[in-house]
């Protein structure tokens, strides 16, 4: 790192902390519509804060729904282009109650902020702003073109986001999208992410008798829509664990050997297990743990139901009823094809006395970035330098909506590069951020501008 | 039948059905607090209906809950006592705008009578009452002592029944138990059952992991709740649709060859099809559809929930599954036993990864009475001389619970003898009762009043 530039946070450090402290205070709860104006003051504040920061082109964007925050620097002739994306939006505070400290007045004790927001994303919004900034305010130029979208839906679904990127296409254009609203592996083992699991969500419904009937005067006579259903549902695995639709592995592609060694590396079942208070992990068998969520393909019935759920008993032979299932998928893996032989598999297997509907819902495509990529190699060597270890490449067993419409829509490569802890609470009382991290990551940062330009 | 009684009858046809509409215009909905005072209002109607009828120790008997109407006749010294129950409330009305007449303003047209209650089972009630008043009327005392026991909470459970019963044992003993709450075979076909199904209900809960967890996150590293609890449930039956918990078939006996004629001869599976509107029905493979119902035990899924179900996808992997099962039990099952044998099932096929909490619930004793018990050739003889067709001995698929409790309390012989017809929209709008079997049916009632203690 610059001495310049590592004298410049040093000797802004204060300064730095109490705008972030500023953005913070802001209460820009998207879901709650009473606090619409505070989105809308956030979204202000983090523009007046990248202009005055040297980032040209500010735009508050408006959506249907909460605005985008933009901005840019394209001076950076021939260079690659960076997309950084986050949100200034942020999750209700509810139940208050259970807050140490008030959610929108942050304090900081320990070097750890607490304030709703601090985790994710408004600090590390806030720190991609700075890393900017930063470069600018030493150097007068950027390594690198950049674009920020800052968008303040993302705690509702982002909603607006398909909408916003479809219609700002020329924009939006560039090389890299690099996103920070990933956690770490741990708190001195930084990690960045390169792959996704897809998604092909479909909804099963099952109609038996064209009512529910008196398990008594009918039970016995007809199909009874639950057996069916679990009968129909168990056949999705196989007695160890292994997904039993035909063909639903096809070109699945095994792990390298050094991907396996990562995920064994990795891999805490003991910790997992007392996380979860279960008393065995269950799974896939021949795959560690974090191999079977990285990189293996998933079944999961995410809800199931029909029939009586009140107290008590009620006698009945339901008419109908509904599974709710997600496929996660993984690299070679086509959401309309698994669909489709999820399809078959169900109509294959369907017990006689009941029709069957299937509705295809959502579909993700999985995808993996190579990872000899300029940008996985400048992130790796930016983590390396900031935090004095090898980082982890890793992959997410979920799927990122946004990553995905930056990644079909405009070609992006995606770097999920995240500077939170899981144990920070987002999404519950007393959020909060270790500055250790806000310190490191902003070199980070920092540095993975520097070095994008020098990758092949 | 007695000419004296016939012409008594049909003599006094116009005042019974202006008796009965008026009895019927009281809306005694038991289930709606705003409707109290008119439960009463009924009560107090059937009280002085039978006083004026010459029954004797007429008494509204007060529960917890709605009253129970008392009257007796015990002037037949040596000969058997018959305790006639039936239930003076009704089902709500909801959906009101379906109805094509006022649900409280009886109307008869084309010898139909339209209201509520009219079939379930205030008619029946009232044809009960009627039947004892006419024989007393034309002969001045009864061949059979005769207690009558009506109650206002059927459509709610009978939730004060038992207590009522615990707390009057001297008043209701007995020696058999006459039920006009059944409904015929069809509008030509009356019938009378001689047995029950028993029951045995539970509830199977499993908890995996402590919370919901994010499928993406963790899919393939845990067990998924739903996933055990459908695998669990699919043991229960095996690939033929017998149940396939060890010992469940153990001393059920098979039917005669008489049942079992009786049985092909009623099954009529191509009007029962139409009827659910299913493609096929499906049941216990080697018996008739109607002997599934009497006379096989099943085990029935009555609700299974878990996970999320609203509207589109939520990738959770729920913490919890619920299922809600009932058994029906045959002759020589005892529920308890059942009980125990789910539950050592269900512990056996336990899928890793989950914690199974059992909780047994209902009881219910099956029971068959012997074809050759004098109140079944009584009651046989009665329908063939109202109805000039021989009678159907049938018997039930689900559990009555009033008749397990008069039986297992009271050690009375239970005769269901019932003249509503499936068709006749109880609990629906428009509930209708055939005044055909008014008159037929309070005929088989003098009928076997007059011929229970001819039989040995």
């Amino acid at each position: 790192m610059d001495e310049q530039i590592t004298s410049y946070l040093e000797n802004n450090r204060e300064l730095h902390l109490k705008q972030m402290i500023e953005f913070l205070s802001i209460p820009s709860i998207s879901s709650d519509s009473t606090h619409k104006p505070d989105v809308r003051k956030a979204a202000e504040w983090l523009a007046n804060d990248l202009e005055n920061g040297g980032l040209e082109n500010v735009q508050i964007l408006e959506t249907a729904g909460h605005p985008v925050v933009y901005a840019d620097y394209l001076r950076a002739e021939g260079k690659p282009t960076v997309l950084c994306y986050g949100h200034y939006d942020v999750q209700p505070v509810d139940p208050i109650d259970q807050w140490h400290t008030d959610p929108f007045k942050p304090e900081i004790k320990d070097n750890i902020i607490y304030s709703r927001g601090s985790s994710d994303d408004k600090g590390q919004v806030f720190m991609l702003a700075k890393a900017a900034e930063s470069i600018l305010a030493v150097k007068e130029e950027l390594p690198v073109n950049i674009k920020f979208c800052f968008e303040g839906e993302e705690e509702i679904g982002s909603a607006h986001l398909d909408d916003f990127v479809d219609t700002h296409l020329d924009l939006l254009q560039g090389d890299v999208l690099l996103v920070s609203d990933t956690t770490m592996i741990g708190i001195n083992q930084p990690a960045v992410s390169y792959g996704l699991r897809g998604l092909c969500g479909l909804e099963v419904h099952l109609r038996g008798p064209k009512g529910d009937l008196h398990s008594g005067v009918y039970g016995g006579a007809v199909q009874n829509t639950l057996h069916a259903m679990v009968e129909l549902l168990a056949t999705l695995h196989d007695k160890d664990g292994k997904i039993a639709v035909d063909g639903f592995y096809d070109g699945v592609e095994e792990l390298t050997e050094e991907e396996k060694n990562t995920c064994e590396k990795i891999s805490d079942d003991e910790a997992l297990r007392k996380e979860l208070d279960v008393d065995t992990l269950v799974g896939e068998p021949g795959y560690s743990t974090t191999a079977r969520i990285w990189a293996r393909p998933t079944v999961e019935l995410n809800g199931v139901f029909g029939g009586f759920q009140g107290e008590g008993l009620k006698t009945v032979i339901p008419s109908t009823a509904t599974a709710k299932i997600t496929c996660r998928l993984v690299p070679n893996q086509d959401p309309a094809v698994i669909g489709a032989l999820m399809n078959k598999h169900l109509k294959k297997h369907l017990p006689a006395g009941v029709k069957l509907d299937i509705r295809l819902m959502d579909h993700a495509e999985p995808f993996v970035m190579p990872l000899d990529h300029p940008a996985l190699k400048a992130a790796g060597a930016a983590l390396k330098d900031a935090y004095h270890v090898d980082p982890i490449f890793s992959r997410q067993g979920g799927s990122v909506p946004i990553v995905n419409t930056f990644h079909d829509k405009l070609g992006l490569a995606p770097v999920l590069m995240g500077f939170g802890l899981d144990t920070e609470n987002f999404h519950a009382p007393n959020e909060h951020f270790h500055l250790v991290n806000f310190d490191r990551g902003l070199k980070a940062l920092i540095d993975f501008l520097n070095f994008l330009p020098e990758q092949k």
